[in-house]
Formats: structure tokens, sequence, C-alpha cells
């Protein structure tokens, strides 16, 4: 029995070892790309600062690795078609440039997403990346010892835009972070899109929004960007618009996309297709918050994903002992000093998914008021009107992950405000104020909020 | 109406609050034997060293503050009498030593927990002390003024103990924790014992189990602690053996005692008598994770508790309009570098409790294992395994205080095991490893786990 792996980042390795573990007999194979497997992504903004000093660190396993757990792992190796009723594969060797022929019994599509960034006049100029390879991190790294660019234009301020423009601003650059939408990190509200903003000004990071751009000025390499009527000086140029699943392999194999253009696959993670499953940032899953279908690419998930795929593709026929049951959409990202959450829905979202919303929103010191090095954190709760049940949270500020992690599991576990009023969680003045703000915007919600001895607001 | 709070820490002072915002012509009084209100006694610990500078810091609000409020506080004053029949008071003015009658139409008892210390030869010495009020600390930290005492032996490694050894070792003390069982802070596993006992002794404070007091000696001042073959030099003491709930009053009253010997309450928090409430650290309530009667003396609960019988005994007659539903007996405290948390139950009182249990260990960097300023975090689960619902968690180490809120949450919203493996939580690399240790357990409960690149460790 062959199972084959296509793509080597989070969920095809991943994908790839549970398959392993599952049936130790099983022939594996992963073709990946790329000259590097196993990359942790979420590290590269990182590593362009020196923050992670050390490339390998980003490399989680090699070839070798697998090898010794008997997967082979075949880098710089395209899949270039899927031929379902034969099960045959065209595989591209993309070093000699030649093509051959491999077969599979289980196919497991693993194959990611790419940034994409629509055509924009000058995008060809020296000096204009993308960041989503650890082979783009590298060559942004040798154009800034090679230029030494005094001024970085980062465009988009979504969260990977956001920690490029922090991390370039650590490499001693003039930032400008430039927007197409009304406001950064727009899959927040506006409460935290606003204070994310105002955070990077006070960095020393300009920030531009409503502003698409319309050229990449230069002479072979890039030296402005255009938009409006500005101009913004940039010797350096990250293109962080957004990223698209990576579907064209499945797409012409007869794999079915759903309404979010991602890969379409049952609770199993298994395609339309007999024996081929697909996991990572390829697919589409649920938000269980809104019952919708979601395109949600980050690496817990997908390693995740891969977990249940690999399992299942390495059981016997028919089997797919393990489920996933869809996401949230929790995710986290920092900027500077401020750690940013959401889990859910946000209030603009959930109205869209027809909910009728009620909101609270709370500071709080996160230590005891009068315990030393207390910083402040921001956090908001969005309700069901008629359930009562929390469908999501916004944190921001100190401790933001903590409140953004026990938000998530009370939607997970189908609670109410109601139910998180009387929560029982852990309070000594080290860690937070005696009432955690989770409780206290549940109390807010329930109408019964007072304001605390600790300094504590409603918003509300 | 007139309501009348018998005591006026957490749980008195948050009753009166709330009763205010229900029922904004009640009168309303509290009574409280010790000279301040409102203290914050979980600080106090932290205000023997001075990490806590300021002794106002510790007083949330003063009796100045509540009469704003338009509620009443007689501080130094003790109720030593109740009767139901009547409804009338005695009531004690401590600073000229009379008695008068008061009545109350609702009553709120919120008398407290107090220390209790077994009698010890040489307990009446100078400088062996207590903690458990701000005028214990004023005391203490007068005595360590004049006497500047070298040594120091805390009687007692639960929580409080430990807070106030690591407290006096930062004013420069040798201290020593004598402990009577056979490890500290009982009320967790033996693992999470050793790993705090090992880290106390890198911190260079002793720890002696199994260690019974049999003397405090000295001549006027205490200079020894003396058990078993040992004598320790000691030039002060203080005495955390353990605390118990207040109950003198409410019992001679005919208020219904519950098996943990305190006041037992049904779910508004209300007494066997008719207009009488009860709330806080003189409480019996409900661990929900055993379903067993539990007595658990905390500030944050104390609160919650404060504010049901505060909103019920200020409603109209018969509404009892909030509920208390228990606790998981979820709590945190910090040692030096470690946090330690726990919720629901240890695998020992699992078993205690008739729980057929499974548990998972994992030891866990807290970021992504190649962001810089990663600590080790260690997570056990306690999961029954007939349902596979989580019943306890422990942790120990660098964001401590996140996995237990989660793990008290997973435990509120009753979810299983199996029901963690997909939880979705907020990852990125300065905020925990790609699989929160939660999962990563989780997994291990699930007999599916593997290695992660990380570093992670399964401990079974």
């Amino acid at each position: 029995m062959r199972l084959v792996v296509v793509g080597g980042v989070a969920a095809g390795t991943k994908a790839a070892s549970r398959a392993r573990r599952v049936a130790p007999e099983m022939e594996i194979s992963i073709y990946q790309d790329e000259p590097d497997i196993s990359i942790s992504e979420c590290g590269l903004p990182y590593f362009l600062s020196g923050i992670v000093e050390k490339r390998s660190r980003l490399v989680a396993r090699t070839p070798e690795d697998f090898a010794e757990k008997k997967i082979e792992v075949l880098v710089r190796h395209r899949v270039e078609k899927i031929d379902p009723e034969t099960k045959k594969l065209t595989v591209r060797n993309l070093t000699d440039d030649m093509t051959f022929e491999d077969h599979y019994d289980r196919l497991i599509i693993a194959t990611g997403a790419s940034a994409i960034c629509p055509p924009i006049p000058g995008d060809d100029l020296d000096g204009v990346f993308n960041l989503r390879f650890l082979s783009d991190a590298d060559n942004i790294m040798s154009y800034i010892r090679e230029h030494s660019p005094k001024g970085a234009v980062v465009v988009g301020g979504g969260y990977i835009g956001l920690e490029v423009a922090e991390n370039l601003h650590h490499l001693g650059m003039e930032v400008a972070v430039v927007e197409a939408a009304n406001e950064v990190a727009g899959v927040y509200g506006s409460e935290v899109s606003r204070r994310i903003e105002h955070h990077l000004k006070e960095k020393g990071v300009s920030v531009y929004v409503s502003a698409e751009v319309e050229e990449f000025t230069g002479d072979g390499r890039v030296s402005g960007v255009k938009f409006g009527e500005e101009e913004l000086s940039a010797g350096l140029v990250i293109a962080a618009i957004g990223i698209g699943a990576n579907t064209d392999l499945a797409k012409e194999a007869g794999v079915k996309l759903g309404e979010t253009g991602a890969i379409s696959v049952d609770r199993h993670m298994q395609t339309n297709i007999p024996d081929v499953w697909a996991a990572g940032d390829c697919v589409e899953t649920i938000n269980l918050a809104s019952g919708e279908a979601a395109w949600v690419p980050l690496g817990d998930t997908a390693n995740q994903m891969g977990r249940v795929a690999g399992t299942n593709a390495a059981s016997p026929d028919g089997e797919n002992p393990l489920e996933f049951p869809g996401v949230l959409g929790t995710g986290i990202f920092r900027v500077f000093d401020l750690g940013i959450g959401k889990t859910g829905l946000s209030e603009e979202e959930a109205e869209a998914a027809g909910f009728s919303v009620k909101c609270a929103s709370v500071e709080s010191p996160n230590r005891a008021g009068y315990f030393p090095g207390a910083g402040e954190v921001f956090l908001k709760l969005i309700a069901d009107v008629d359930t009562g049940r929390i469908i999501g949270a916004e944190a921001l500020g100190a401790g933001a992950d903590k409140l953004t992690d026990v938000c998530a599991t009370a939607i997970w576990g189908r609670l109410s405000y109601p139910d998180l009023v009387n929560l029982d969680l852990a309070y000594a003045p080290p860690y937070g104020p005696t009432l955690s703000p989770v409780i206290q915007a549940a109390m807010v919600l329930s109408g019964k909020f007072e304001r605390s001895t600790e300094g504590v607001r409603s918003t509300e």
C-alpha cells in the first residue's frame, strides 16, 4: 500500500508522520516543490529581524529525519497531475526539469497556500517581494544586506504585514504600512483595529489606510510606492496583500472545491474522490461559531487537520477513524508590545452571518491592581442574543493570549454568557484581577456589572 | 427594608454593593471586626517584602467610599449574636467594648475564615505570627524592623506558607518551610509538589516535609523551632498551617452547617433560616468536578458568591434571581519564578471521589521552540475513564495561568478529551508551541500522541 502526500509543510508532514504511526508497513512519500520541508512559516517575519537567529531553527525536520521513519521526502519535486482513474501522478523534478510517473493507493493533498498579489505596475522591479517561503526570506535578507534600504513599504495591513512591518522596523528602517481597506487587521472589529494603528504609530511605523497602491516606481530597482496623491520612497517593498489556497492541481483532477474556493472535504478530511484526502491551508472547513464554510489557513489548524487526514488515509478501507469538526478561526499575533487575539466571529462577521448580537467590552489590568508590573488588556465578547451563547471574542494587550484561549474554549463548549458569570478561573495577584476580564465582560452582558475596585471599566 | 452584612472583606463588601445596585432605597450596614474593610488578603505576603509597596493599595475601599453609596460601614464592631426569631442582633463595639442591639430585615453572613493553629508549646512567644489580616502584616513588619531576624521558619507548606516563604527570602532572611505532610502543596499531585520543592531549594529556601513541629523555643521571644531530631534557629515564625471557616455566630443562631463544617447554603446562597444568606470563605459549596461538597476559601469565589447573595438579599421576597452553581476549586499561586495552577480534582482526589481516572502529563515550551525567551511548562490532565470528561488539571511553569484557565473552562463546559484534541486555540510563535499543551495532553489521553518537533515530551 503506497501513500503519497503532496506538500511538505505543516499538514503534509504531520499527515505522513501520523500515517507511519498508524501503518508501520505502508510505503509513504512526500513531494515538495520548495527546497525545504517542515518549515515554520509563522516564524519567517522574526527571521528577517534576527529575533529568530538561526535559519535551521525554522526547519523543524529534514528529509533525513523523515528517512529514519521510512518516509521518503522528495524536495524540489512538483506533482503536476493527478489521474484519479488510474491513480497515477505526473511529477516534475525541478532540479533537472524532467517529469516522471508515480502512482498511489492513497493520496493526501496538502498543497497549502501562496501569496496572492494582483498585478501592480512595477511589481517586477527588484526589491519587491512576497514573504511566504523560507526562500523568500533568504532573498529578502540578501537584498537588504546588498542594498541597505533606508525605507520599506509593506503593502497590506493584515497580521503578516504587521508582523513584517515590526521586524523591518527592528532593522532600523523607516517603515510604512499601506492598506487598501479603511483599517488594518480587518478581521477584527474597529475598536481593535484602531488600537493597533495607534500602537504602530507610537512605535514609529507609518500607517496609511484606504490606500490602494497604484504603482511601484523605480528603474530596475524599486524606489517608491504610489497611491492616491502620495508617493512614498521605498528601497524595499513587501507585498503581504493576502494568500490563496493552492487548488489548481486538485481542481484539474476533479476534486470538488467549496464555496470559499478551497478544497471541499468531509469531516474525515476526505475529498469527493475515493482514496484522496486533503488537509491544511488548501482546504475549506466549517466555522463552528457561525456554522458557515470557512477558509482559515493557520499552522496549528493545518497540523490538527494533517493528523486526521494522515490517520484516516493510513487506516483500513472505509474506517476513517478520526474526524475534524471544524474551527473557530482562533488566531493571535503580536505587533511590538501588543498581543492581538481573536476567536469565533467579530461583531461585524456575526451580524453578516445573520446573528442578532449583543456585545460587551471591558478594559482591565492583567494583574491585581496593586501588584507591580500590571499591563492593560481589552476584551470584547460577542454573544448571540437568542441563545446567549458566546460566538466571538477579541482581546488586545497584556495577556490577550490567555483571554483568547479561554473564550475559544468557552465557545467550543457552547457556553453562554450567564454560564461565564460564575466561571471558576484561577486568581492570584500576579496573574490577573480578582475577576477575569472574561467574567467581567459576561457580567456586562448580563447587565449586572459593577465598577470594580481595580480600575475595571466597562465601555458599555 | 434594612439589610445587615456581617463581615466586610471580599464577599461582604461585594454583597453590600450589589444590594445597593439592586435596591437603591434599602438601608444597608456592614459590621466588620477588623479596623479595615475591603482588604486584598491575597496581597498580604507581597506586602511583607515590599513587592506591594503601599499599604493603602491593599485597601480596595474605605468606609468613606461606601458612605458615598449610602452603605454604612462600622469597623471594629463584632456581631456577637443573631436572633432569627426577632431578627435582632447583638453587636459589640470593640473600641469601647460596649454592646448594643440592632435589627435586620435581611441578613448576609460573610464572616470569612481565620487562621487555625493547633496549640504548640511556645506559640505565645513573641515573634510567632499568623498572617490573615492586614493587622497581622503590620505586626510582622514592625517586629522585623525592630528585631531584624536572620532566620525565619514558616510552618505549613500550603500556598500561603510558600508565598510567605518567598517574600521573607526577598527580605534577606534564611527561610525554612516545615510541613507536617509528606510533601508541600498537598492539594496538588506528587509530580507538582516535587517540582515546587525542588524550585524552593534551588532558590535557597530549606524545605522539611513529614515534619511535625513540637515546640517553639525561646525566652520571651522565639529563637527556634523543634521537630523530630531537628531544632532550627528562628528569629521569626509564621504559622500558615491552615484556615477554618468562621461559623460560630451562624451556628449559634441555628444556621445549618454542611459536611465540610462550613455554612450550608442553597444555590441562591440562602441558609436554612428565612431572610438569612451567607457568602464567601464561611460557606460550603459544591465542587462541580466531583459533585461533592467543598469548602474553597478563595477571593475570587467569595466575590462571585457575594454578588449572588447581595442580589438575592436585595430582591423582592422569594425572587432570588441569581444562582451560584458551585466551583471547580480553581486556584493558582506563584513561588519565585514558578506559577502553579490547579482546577478540578487532582488524580488522588479523583480516585478518592470514586472516579476511574486516566491521566496524561506533558512538558512543553510555552512558545514556538525557535522563538527566544521560551520557558517550560508542565501540564497534567485528569479524565474520567467512563465519560472521557476532563475532571482536573494541574499546570506548573511558564504560562501555567493560561493552561489552568483553559482547562477550567473546558471542565465548566463538560468537555471530554476527544473534544480537546481538535480544540481551536490561538497560536503564534511568541505565545505557544504550535499545539497547546492542553491539546497535546488530550492527544496523549487519546493514545494518539506523537513526539512534536518542538521538544514536547509525553511523560506517559
